[in-house]
């Protein structure tokens, strides 16, 4: 996507430097657009724990350059086998709930794990990687594709209404390679000309909307409104949301859907109010081992300095603030799973389909 | 309510000046606990506007004062009737989703209306305010005694754990004149050595629960976590809420409950994973002149700023950062309208009834 003209991926291998792999700064937007470069498997597993990068299609194409970057890492005197094998276990331990974070390094280990000559390793490392990111990149083309013909619909029915599309979090184009998962579709839909307005939930406490979100669909001239993640059923009540589409972090074979924590809320609001509610991911974002959202996806707790402060700009600077009574606590879970029964479909490179584990079933039977 | 071993209500006339009404400052909390003075109408409504005082209860008898400052600011050449009229309609302007405010004005309003001798006013309009003042503190001491009963029924069912309690923005003492009404129920268990435990919204945009409810609940020693906004659902799923109590700042006759945007999400939570969920409030916030809340109660719409910026404290002083891109802009709706049919029951000073058109209106004649 064009950033100030320029076109952008979240991540990508130096051009002159192949040992470099770089990184838009998460952390630094939409203050600051900086470029981060990570040299080794530490650099990207603090990237990825301190939210450098974040998304999960973006965590998972880390990763699998993470397992790169520890082959460069390695000596004549290394136990190629179990210093890849520590590095996996460091780099899938460093978020647990999306699934494209192991599914990509166990991804980069498989390929790895056929290499005889250990100076292939490298080029099989970086070519896996690289895979990840084209192959995700299609993905959120294709996942654009199909959730354009929803918005598409709706735009039939309208005299040039602007659709109101309302989202949590980011699941645009620096959660992913390119594109996005959730905002793919509206991206296309305004590059086709069909009117349309993003509510932007601003996502406490790490303020994914507010700060990624609200930047990317600026950047790309799409109409956009903040609002506070309070607002979204009241919006809903009042007949100002068409529709609402979300990303995912890991789906279940019955189509239960983690996703940052608030998105449940939304989908309720969406059910009680008969609004269309999507969650957009590429199909590497399904774990087909578990069924029951709720009881079996592990949900991060992070660090309660993000409840409890605030980061922001003030003048020139990034402040952080503090929001609360000095002895105060918080609890600051990353994710929750909203149930299938609340999910109108789910938008994948495949197709649509419902949440349903049989419509799930033939999502990849059709393959 | 006891700050710092000192007993204080939230608004109070000077004991040395009549001509001054002192509140706490609000909007300085939980960082400073400041005094300020109210001198005349003017100064009401700025401090209802600004939010230094705020919460239903609290701002009908910020509203009330103000008639009895405006009474003050007359001198021989005041027409008394259209400077009253112009003080109240000015004072009822100020915030528009919360009844109590047009109420208490209007109760302050109808004594004055009786007092033939111009030199009485004054006294009429401070007896009037002082007295919304003292019902006001009994309906939220019959609040709580109501409402412990909830408490009380869930702790007997355990052993000794606490019982969770999940409220939203602020509706304790801050909010009220003294005790609060949802947390008069809290303030009351603890008090009877029953153990409590409160999950305490943040309550983006202002911040209301991360910055005044943390404050109260600490400063009565009650144990409590701050949450962002989003997180309510997911403990709700996973069993860590046993009861959901939130304000109120207007009810319809109908049993719809308007209050601090965002509750409403927290009530589709809530009735999605069988957690009673209570609104409590004094009898002065039901509006029985309506009955369809999302249709006919208004709902204020605040500065976008508040959303697109928070205060917090940096070293000692109290800033205020940026949290998007420069050009997004945002809306900023104060309040959303929880429907009767997701609300367990109604906590009122002349006991708890269903949110029903009967139960409410047999609480009126039961009186």
């Amino acid at each position: 996507m064009l950033v100030d003209g320029k076109n952008y991926q979240s991540i990508w291998l130096d051009e002159s430097d192949p040992r470099v792999v770089r990184v838009i700064d998460q952390q630094k937007l939409p203050f600051y657009f900086e470029i981060k470069e990570l040299r080794s498997v530490e650099d990207v597993y603090q990237a990825i724990l301190d939210m450098t990068v974040r998304g999960a299609p973006l965590i998972g194409a880390a990763g699998a350059f993470g397992i790169y970057l520890s082959v460069l890492e390695m000596n004549q005197a290394t136990n190629p086998r179990s210093h890849l094998e520590n590095a996996a276990r460091y780099l899938i331990s460093c978020r647990p709930t999306a699934i494209n974070l192991s599914w990509a390094v166990n991804y980069v280990m498989e390929k790895l794990s056929s290499v005889k000559d250990p100076e292939l390793l490298s080029k099989s490392a970086l070519d896996a990687a690289l895979n990840i990111c084209e192959k995700e990149k299609t993905n959120c083309r294709d996942i654009g594709k199909n959730g354009f013909k929803l918005i598409e619909a709706i735009s039939k029915k309208r005299n040039r209404e602007p659709i109101n599309i309302l989202t949590h979090c980011n699941a645009g184009w620096l959660a992913c390679i390119d594109y996005g998962t959730a905002m793919a579709p509206v991206y296309l839909a305004h590059d086709a000309g069909i009117p349309v307005h993003v509510w932007v939930d601003e996502t406490r406490p790490r303020n994914q909307g507010a700060r990624l979100t609200a930047w990317e669909l600026g950047q790309a001239g799409v109409s956009h409104t903040l609002i506070a993640d309070n607002t979204g059923g009241h919006l809903m009540q009042h007949g100002m949301v068409d529709l609402v589409i979300v990303g995912c972090d890991r789906a279940t074979a019955k189509g239960d859907v983690a996703n940052k924590i608030g998105t449940y809320l939304k989908a309720l609001a969406a059910f009680d109010n008969n609004i269309p509610f999507y969650s957009a991911f590429p199909t590497t974002s399904f774990d087909l081992e578990i069924k029951d959202g709720i009881l079996e996806i592990p949900v991060e707790e992070r660090d309660p300095e993000e409840v409890l402060t605030i980061s922001g700009l003030s003048g020139c600077e990034i402040m952080t603030v503090g929001l609360c009574p000095e002895n105060s606590t918080a609890v600051n879970y990353g994710f929750d799973v909203t149930p299938a029964k609340y999910i109108t479909g789910l938008i994948t490179e495949k197709g649509i389909c419902k949440a349903t584990e049989e419509d799930i079933k033939n999502l990849f039977s059709d393959k």
